[in-house]
């Protein structure tokens, strides 16, 4: 796939870790991370002039994580900047796929892979990806 | 105030402390007492027959906090098995007031006053308490 | 595997969802059930007679994510009383794993299968799952 | 109370609303607004050079919230773009207040007087404020 106005299919977001986001255990809770995940996703469909605000209002979609791999392989810790990044890997008719990584300094600390569907944003059921969402993530 | 329906003013409610709700100082993360005492606030609506689902479908209404004082006295830990208790303290026309404490084996570890207003599901605006409302908590 | 002191493979351990737990979209927000997850987990350990505060101060050691595979297959709404379950299904030497289910009337919204390893509490090291460990674990 | 260093005694913090901080009322979950007040803490301590991380490991010292005051005004949503503030309005031999404000363009969402005490990172009781924070945060 190539890239649409301009935009590559990856994005990374930086990420500071707050005592919100630690376990007594010292690190980062493991279900914290899929959170970083989602804001570099969030960001990525910003960066392609996807407002979900506006999807959910003109479109009546949302969209659902359906499916994930994750694989932890080091802590994060209080206070590291970490960098989240997100990059579509496939797109379907009603779904698509990121890769995703936590990195470090270059060291990755989480990677991903994660499917998203669009759902109705009434029914919460699936539905095809909307044109115009299409459009922007398919260049 | 008396009770209602054999319903006493006071709830007490069972929390166990998970990992989730520890931080990276091996106690539970401070935001985190507001969460166990909004579990004990909506467990008291509901032995009094107020389901908030149900308000939101039928009333259109749903409660929002609006005032809160908190004063933290000792640090709960993980695996702490905790009780969170609700107690109504005033009922006004807009809202309704509780004092909360969070104890373990009767030591209070938080004590809190909580403003409830009850808002517009849709606009979020505040509303009159509805008059199921009003019945079932004003006994 | 067989049970060891009468306690089965599998437990399963009631949750309810408050709104902490939801998210804008107005169901469960899809990082929540790992937590759900971890408390079944927490549970499965504490039935065993495991007690992870115990095990840090007298093993040095807690138990960390290191794999997942997660399939969220139907939306958990505030309110919902649901079951998160945990069976173990494999034990290494290192390391085990977990089957996850949730499920609210039979019905099942998301299953996860989860590799938990077992790591020095000091130095968050991968370590030798400890005997007293072992032994509860793997009857 | 002057600046030092050239640091004013007031700092803010830019907070973007994602779907992991709201609830199903469509709006950020109220718990949430103290994860945000804590943001602004940590930048605010960092901004003065006191790195938390240090000091625990250095001083063994930790800071935990003893009270708050909380005033919930507007609500705030998915994808809004806010500012959260933190200002020192006291400090004393063990510890100190901040007046805290979320906004979104200008217009006050939530406010805050939080109190903060120094505690020993091993026994998490009260400590006098090490002369190096009290150096920083005091000019």
């Amino acid at each position: 796939m190539g890239d649409i106005a301009g935009e590559p299919l990856r994005l990374d977001w930086p990420v500071r870790v707050y005592w919100e986001d630690t376990d007594g255990g010292g690190i980062v809770y493991h279900s914290v991370y899929l959170n970083y995940f989602e804001r570099a996703r969030t960001e990525w469909l910003r960066a392609r002039g996807l407002d979900q605000r506006t999807l959910r209002d003109t479109e009546r979609v949302q969209f659902a994580v359906v499916d994930m791999n994750v694989r932890w392989a080091r802590p994060a810790r209080f206070d590291d900047l970490l960098t989240a990044s997100a990059e579509l890997t496939e797109r379907g008719g009603a779904s698509f796929s990121f890769l995703q990584r936590l990195t470090r300094d270059g060291e990755v600390l989480c990677e991903a892979t994660v499917r998203v569907a669009v759902v109705d944003a009434d029914t919460l059921k699936p539905r095809r990806v909307p044109p115009v969402v299409l459009e922007r993530i398919a260049s």
